[in-house]
């Protein structure tokens, strides 16, 4: 039996329910694209680290108070998650600076933010998702400004929350992505995913990088360091 | 008798005073330029017309109760303003969707903003003033949040100020840059200068453009429209 597929993005594809029309499944893709989908590849194996990764650490995040989207891991690949209408914002906490930030504002890599800086980019492939303040936010978007405030909340306690159970397994959240998605109620939900592609994780002792910058910079094995993430989250976990 | 320069813009010189170490004397100049500094040219009287555009603007405001760094013109090109640190900030307020945020963000060419949209743009020349959000701007500057939130509200009754001021001469405040400095006690003042340099003026009725747009785009003369703003001006006022 065939799922309706609603939605392929880069990273997933978005499947309804057949069983639950307020439930999606989400199926892990095993592609990797990076600078806005300008370099791209495919890593047998990634599909399978990120739905795992993603669920850990949904389930994590959950346990510490921060609900999601997320309902269950259904296989290897694919996750269950309440169905969400997703805000075209990409919400980014920087702990640390590194990546675009650095030339962006010409501020020296490496440098902490403190306290952890927020930025929102707006969602839109086509207009390679620029940075955006909170007013644009409220106005390319259908959110409401308390709710804004409460997604930007969400995000420091979230930030709370993964450097915790980040720094447990010996690794630095130095940055990363969050998602937000309106459920049928009206209600704003933590959605997407949280993985190697969304965080910047490295190793606290050695600085190794342990995310997608080892793609996006051609300097290591993707699939090598995101099982090593997923082997230091079961052992945690 | 010699003036100290103690820094020269793009539009202007700014010296010390030499006859009372708070104020500094503004030079207009007549260098017009675009883009960063990409395109340059001179305009023999710009820097006249833009000095008594400016003046006129700051006393207008001041009568409206929006005080600034200005005290009075003192020739044909320069003008006598109080001395502060200018906080490196842009603050631009849009009525009117024209110019870079129609690209930037996909929205339609003279699309109204209703609330008016206000944005912040870090001063930085080498880093080509790029757009930033309040958290940037407490991290990059030495403003607290509250000063940050005055800013903001002192923009947005220059807004209020101005388009009455314009409507009046039958133009339309189409957007503007502010930029705003702290005086030696500490305070923060409107600063800088207001004139068809820093703000986006159509005549009401025929959409002409009436200030730096017509360089930009080479479209027109530009002393001829500055000159008709000045001479709507001081019929007015």
């Amino acid at each position: 039996m065939e799922l309706e597929l609603l939605y392929e993005g880069k990273a997933k594809k978005v499947y309804q329910s057949d069983t639950d029309e307020n439930h999606l499944i989400l199926s892990y893709k095993n592609d990797a694209t990076a600078f806005n989908g300008e370099k791209k590849a495919q890593f047998t194996g990634k599909g399978r680290l990120n739905n795992e990764i993603s669920s850990l650490l949904f389930q994590a995040l959950d346990n510490k108070g921060i609900p999601s989207h997320f309902i269950e891991r259904l296989d290897s690949t694919t996750q269950i998650v309440q169905k969400t209408d997703i805000i075209p914002l990409e919400v980014v906490i920087r702990n640390i600076a590194t990546g675009s930030i650095t030339k962006r504002l010409g501020i020296e890599e490496k440098t902490p933010f403190e306290p952890a800086l927020a930025e929102l980019f707006y969602k839109e492939d086509r207009l390679g998702d620029p940075l955006i303040n909170d007013e644009h936010a409220l106005y390319l978007t259908d959110i409401k400004a308390e709710e804004l405030a409460g997604i930007k909340e969400k995000a420091r306690k979230v930030n709370t929350a993964l450097t915790e159970i980040f720094a447990a397994i010996g690794v630095r959240l130095v940055d990363f992505k969050l998602e937000f998605g309106r459920n049928k109620e009206g209600n704003i939900l933590l959605s997407d995913e949280v993985s190697p592609d969304t965080c910047r994780l490295w190793d606290i002792e050695t600085n190794e990088k342990l995310d997608k910058d080892v793609f996006r910079q051609g300097t290591g094995d993707l699939i090598t360091v995101y099982e090593e993430i997923l082997n230091r989250l079961e052992a945690q976990l």
